[in-house]
Parts: C-alpha cells; structure tokens; sequence
C-alpha cells in the first residue's frame, strides 16, 4: 500500500486529531529523552479509544506494516523508539487516558494506558487510597509504558514491582483483536495467567490498552531517617556510597543530614496505616538499637515534612549531580539482597585494575538487591576513554552479576540497549522459550521489533 | 514401543525404587482424594532428581506418551489423575524433596517439587523466618502442587497468592529440556516472565521441579477475634454465614465463641512483626468503634494461644461439619470484595426460588472476595434430587458470578472439573490465546492432556 493510501486509512479510523505525519511534529516521538536513540516512522497514530486502538492495529498488521507502541515515550533504553528504517508506524496510546472506574470498596482502579501515572495516584488519592507505584517521571511517563516495562520505583520492598499491582489488563493483540481481561479478582485460578506474559513484554506481545490497578489504604503516617555506616559488609541492607556527596557538591541548597564522612547511607521511610501507633518513636527505639550494636554509626530522623523531603531530595538528585560532572556508564543490576557486599567488592576491585581511578556512584533499592551501579572517569580527566570503553566495563560488571545469579536490567528493561547482551546472559533454553512465545502470539513479528528479542 | 520396553527404559533412568507398575500399588496414584475421579495408567514414575526426571520426561516424549504431573495430590478438581485410557503415564515427584539452600539474608528458600506444604515451612522456621502460604492440606500436599495450582490458602490478602510467594522457577518443557530460572530476585526485568505462565499452568505447560520462595519476618505477635453481624450489606467485608453454626451442632468439643443469633461471624487474625506495639490492644480498641458504629453486633478476642486455636478449630471444621450432614454442591467462586453483598443477594434469591429450603453454606476469604458457597439439602431430604440437579445449581451461582465479572474458580484451579464451564464463562480470545500458547509449547499435546484446555 502507498503511504498517502495507508496514511488516509489511518486518518479515516482516528481522525485529524489522531494523526502525525508531519516531520516537525513527529519528532518528539522519534527519539527517546535521553537522546540515545533515534528511529524514522510513516507516521505517528494516536487512537482515542480502545476500539480506534484495535481498528489502527488489524489494519497495519493486514499491510504487514511494524508497529512500536509508545506511551509517555520515558524510557531509558530504547523501546519505544522505531528503528532507522522509517517502515514502522509509531502507535501512541497518549489519547486514551479515562480512569474508566474507582471502586475504593474493592481497592481497585480502572484506567487507560495514556493516564500518567501522577493521574493515577491522584485518581486513587481522591478516593481516600493510595496507588503506591512512585518513579521520578512520574508526572510524564503514563501507565501503559510502566506496566510494559513492569516499572519498579521507590516502593518496591513494600509493594512491588507495576506487576504485583495489576489485578487485570485488556490488550490488544498483533493481529487487532481485542482480550479483555480487566478483572478485579484478588483470586482467580481459570487458566493461564496471560496478564504476566503481557506485563514486562516491553510492548512485543501486544498493546496494553486499560488497566486494573491495585489500591491500597492511605498510610496515616511515616517517618525518614538518614543513617550513616561504616562498611557494606556490616550492613547488607544498607547502601549509598559516594552518591550523596555528589548531590550535595552539585545540587545548590541540599546538605548533608550528618556530620563525618561515613563511606555509605542509607535512607530508610516507614509507613503505617494503623492509628494509635507512634512510628517515629519506634523507628528512633530501633535505631538506636543499630547505633548501639555498631551497625549504624549514625543516624538523622527527619523532624518534619519539609525535612522528610530534603533527605529525598538527596536521594532523587544523585542522577542530575552526576550528569553535570559529565559522561557516565550506567548499570542497572540486581543480585540476591544477601550478595550485595560481595558483587560490591568484586565489581570495586575489577573495575579499578581495568580502570585505575575510576570512580564508582553506587545507590539503588537495597531491601531490592538492585543497584544503579555507575561510573565516572577520574576528576579532571577528559570523557572519551572511558565512552570509548562502555562495553568492557559493562562486560566486567555484568558478569560479576550473572555470576552472582542477579540481573542485567532489573528495572529498567531491555529494549534495543541490552538485545545483544540478553544473549550472553540467558540460556539458550530461556531465550528459546521467549522466541517460540513471540512467534505464537506474533507470527508476522509485526510487534515492536528489534526490541527484547 | 511395547508396554514391556518403555517400563524397561523408564526403571533404567529411575531405578527400581523409582517405578510401581503393580496395580494395587498404582492405586493411590490413580484417584483423586475425594474419589470423584478415577483413572488408569501404564505406570506411575517417580524420579528422585531433576536430572531423571527430565529424562524421564524426554523418552516419554519421544515415544509419544501422556504424562500426568502429580506431587502431594491433594487437588480438588482432577488434574492430577489420569483418564480412563491407560495410555499415560504419572509422573510424581514425591521423592523429589530436598531444601536445596535456605538464604535468610535475601529471605529466600530454594526447594524441589516434591517437598510437603509443611516442610517448607518448618525449613522456614528453622531459619527464624516465615512461609507464609498456609492451607487444611498443609501436611501432606507438595510445593510443586501448590505452585501449579496457585495455590490460595488462609493468608492471602497478607501475602498473596502461591504465585505472588514465587522468586523464580525451574522446570522441566515437555520435550525434557530443563529451564534453570531458579532466581532469587526482586527486581528482574530481562524479557519474558516465564515463570507466571508454568505458575497455575496444573502441569498442561511443564513440570515444575523446583522452585525459589519468598520468606518473611516472622509476626511477634498475633491477635485473633471472633465477630458476630447483622447483615452483609453493611459489612462488605465481613463474612462467614450459617457456616459455624454447623460445626458447633457437628463437631464434638466446638463451641461457638459468642452468645446470641448472629446471622454472620468473622474471624480476623492479625499479626504484627514489629516490637513494642500491643497488637492486642489495638484490635480491641478498633472492634469497639466498630461496635460502637452499629457494624459488629459482638465480637470475642481470644485471650490465650488455645481459644485462638480454637476460633480457628471452627472456621478449618466447616467442611468437615458439612460433609457429616450429607452431599452438598460446592463452588469456589470470586467477586471484587464490593460486590460480595450484591451477589449473595443475587445468588440466594435465584436458589431459594429453584431449590426451595436449600440450606446455602457460605464462607470463604472475604478480604479476597473469595467465597465458598455451598449448598446442602433441608435436613431430613433425600440426596438424589440435589445431587441430580448439581449442574442447574452451578449454572445458577457461575452465571451470577459471570455478570459481576467474578472468577468460577477463586482457589481450586479447572482440572476436568471445571473445562466444559470454562469454555462457558472465558471469552473466545482469551480460549484462544491460552490454546496458542499450549500448542506453542506442547505441541503433541502430552502434558497433562484433559486438563484445563
């Protein structure tokens, strides 16, 4: 089919609004924000309903024309991003953001995949619950792309991962039918269970259109703290190194909550959602249990709200502060909680033999096991060594962590960044399983191609 | 291959102690414990280790030969007994039973298949940490059961389902090749989550041959309350009608822990890992409200570990209460928890207009929307009409359930039980989705065949 054929087929089932064929236009959903990637596409359809959504793919699968689904389009790897080719047709669910239905009773919610996730938990919010998935973009990237990519964020040890707080989908399929499957069953034994295949797919199963999502009370308090310890090895679940005095050399107005060079932090909230219960008193009483057993050195609780935030605000600014020193390689990685210290010495020891002077952020989710992992050149010393050799570091430590049995991408994805890599770390077996599912549920591998597989 | 040979093969790869082809001996193996179904097979195999198991698994593919997955069977829908044939053969891994690495530090437990329900437990236990999956069969089904039947139990709405407690899998494709994904991680987000597609697969996908579980802290403490209510309207979450009155008549020694007429009784447990904090207290104080409110008519807190026991001697007797009392028609069925009160309105009206006087036992787990609602004769009635008309009744209760978007089967899987009701209440994608995905990865049709699809 000629383009301007296809082109008016699309515009015939979205209308003028739906539509971008337009190069100015089409841009921002050609590249993904960080700039790493960049694709070329026929156009860029934007349906306002799940029927226009599956009208839009029955047709391109007919044509035989790839499709890459895309959300908020914040995506650090690379899967919502179209190759060079310029043959696929960008499909972004933006359009469709209805919260379809709030039942509090059933602690559920029903939503589009456009709605970001900030209208998500404010959605639940004025419901009197509380949506607990909670990720920096949380005010752009929109819920159709977490649930593809099973979203992890600052929540995680409390309420999992995107997946754990989905109770049912509707997707629509490669080839444009339709599966409904947004139940809100806490229980429900009928089958496989096709929402997991779809969750995490990265889009190449299929589109997730809507969404039930799980809620949760609203915790009715919390308390942070700020702790600093000696040594990774005394404290398997406690993490933080080097990342803290980043921000606060970088980040004008953010200090740090204690005195002395402890070597790591750790930064702890706790929630409760039962009255009568004094959590900041707890959390103090148990505090100075570890300050007392050596475990902790030392330890700041946030005495109000606004102090609360200025601790997260250290947390959260650890990426900005390392960008402005310059050029890193980052990895996103998880091993059993219980091998943090080991990965940390092998991976410390490793990279400064390859990389004398190296400097190592460390910080992630440590009641996880995943840490972003990442490293920048020495002071001083110009970008392009260590560019240049991104893949022997990713190789040394991607290694250490197969070794490990851990994960070369535990939140973030894989997309086109890690395809080649997955190779190297998943047994034959496991990708041949992966293919033969592709290749049932997407014979013609029209599904966002190049990506994951 | 004559019947002599492939028992030949099969005791060179398992051993003697590894094969019963005696029919007394096959027996066990070759019913369901409720003795609703009854099948035959050329033998039943017991590989005592994955390794023979997968060659187990290979030859009989080979050859062409059903397989019937089979751990503690303890199942209430069939789908571990084989059909009336004798072509198959049963697979059990039973002697499949080691706790391969307990990991108190990442709070994780690598087990086989064939470990019981309770072993986990205790392993658990033993390391100063909790597995919380807890159900009436605990003692004597298998993990590798629980795990492919997604199993449900008593402590869902805290911990979730036998799929949620799953860190990763290891399981043997029904060509025998072995999947190693046995990961013990939080955070992984490398491709497909195949482990989700074998979890409540009822072993049509594979054979899970081991698994790695989540652990817990511990709870410090537990309280425990018996409540008596008025109506369900009022109490979405309240539960547990007719049920206990049953057991008090039934079984010896039970007594009910309130005075009075309550129409319906809850049973809350409340356990709390936290030091310091009177869970006791905090129980009382939030049933007074309640009381108080008009919501809770009486409750009773256990004062000692015994009356616990005993409160809950009462909600584990209901079975076995009504089983005394004659045939009943059992369904295990799911509502979103909202919608509790709407479908017992539904449901009882409709049977009390078809079975005038039936005697309706409903309890279940109302934090999970998950009721066991079943029916019994008016006393002193014959059987035969009610057990003649099961298929009215269930029709009756899945149609109502159907319309509030609940599940036909909450905990308790298909099997051959629920395949014809399945094909009933699933939509045609979603049958169709689940056969392409069986067919992808069984395409002989030899794991399990009969069950679920």
């Amino acid at each position: 089919m000629a383009d301007s054929c296809l082109l008016a087929k699309l515009r015939g089932l979205v209308g003028e609004a739906g539509l971008i064929s337009d190069t100015d236009a089409m841009d921002p959903h050609l590249h993904d924000w960080r700039g790493r990637y960049r694709g070329a596409a026929r156009c860029v359809v934007k349906p306002a309903s799940t029927p226009e959504l599956a009208q839009v793919v029955a047709l391109l699968a007919r044509e035989g024309v790839p499709m890459v689904p895309q959300a908020g389009n914040t995506g650090l790897v690379g899967g919502a991003t179209p190759d060079a080719s310029g043959n696929a047709v960008v499909i972004n669910v933006s359009r469709m953001r209805r919260v379809r239905k709030v039942d509090a009773a059933n602690n559920s919610i029903m939503v589009e995949a456009g709605c970001t996730l900030r209208e998500v938990q404010d959605a639940a919010e004025a419901a009197g619950r509380l949506f607990p998935l909670s990720l920096a973009a949380e005010g752009s990237c929109e819920i159709g792309g977490n649930l593809s990519t099973n979203a992890g964020g600052v929540h995680v040890l409390r309420y999992g991962n995107a997946r754990d707080l989905t109770l049912g989908l509707e997707v629509v399929l490669p080839d444009g039918r339709t599966w409904d499957g947004l139940r809100g069953l806490r229980k429900d034994n009928t089958g496989y269970d096709l929402k997991h295949l779809f969750l995490g797919a990265e889009g190449t199963l299929g589109i997730i259109s809507a969404a039930v999502l799980k809620l949760f009370p609203r915790p009715r308090a919390s308390a942070v703290a700020w702790l600093g310890v000696g040594n990774a090895a005394a404290a398997v679940d406690l993490l933080g190194r080097t990342a803290f005095e980043l921000v606060v050399k970088n980040i004008p107005g953010v200090r740090p909550p204690l005195a002395g060079g402890h070597p790591w932090a750790v930064l702890v909230e706790a929630s409760e959602s039962l009255a009568g219960f004094d959590l900041g008193a707890e959390l103090e009483e148990s505090l100075m249990a570890e300050i007392e057993s050596g475990l902790v050195a030392d330890a700041a609780i946030a005495r109000s709200l606004s102090q609360a935030r200025d601790f997260w605000r250290l947390r959260e600014s650890i990426s900005e502060a390392q960008k402005i020193e310059g050029f890193s390689i980052k990895h996103d990685v998880s091993v059993p909680v219980s091998l943090i210290p080991n990965f940390l010495d092998r991976a410390d020891a490793a990279l400064e033999a390859a990389f004398p002077g190296v400097r190592i952020v460390a910080f992630g989710h440590v009641g996880d096991g995943n840490l972003h992992y990442n490293l920048s050149n020495p002071l001083g010393e110009a970008n392009a060594e260590l560019i240049g050799r991104s893949s022997d570091a990713n190789r040394i430590v991607h290694d250490i962590v197969a070794e490990l049995g851990g994960s070369i991408s535990a939140e973030h994805g894989i997309g086109q960044l890690k395809r080649t890599e997955l190779l190297r770390y998943k047994s034959e077996v496991e990708m041949e399983v992966m293919r033969t599912i592709k290749s049932a549920l997407d014979p013609w591998g029209l599904m966002n191609p190049g990506k994951v597989l």
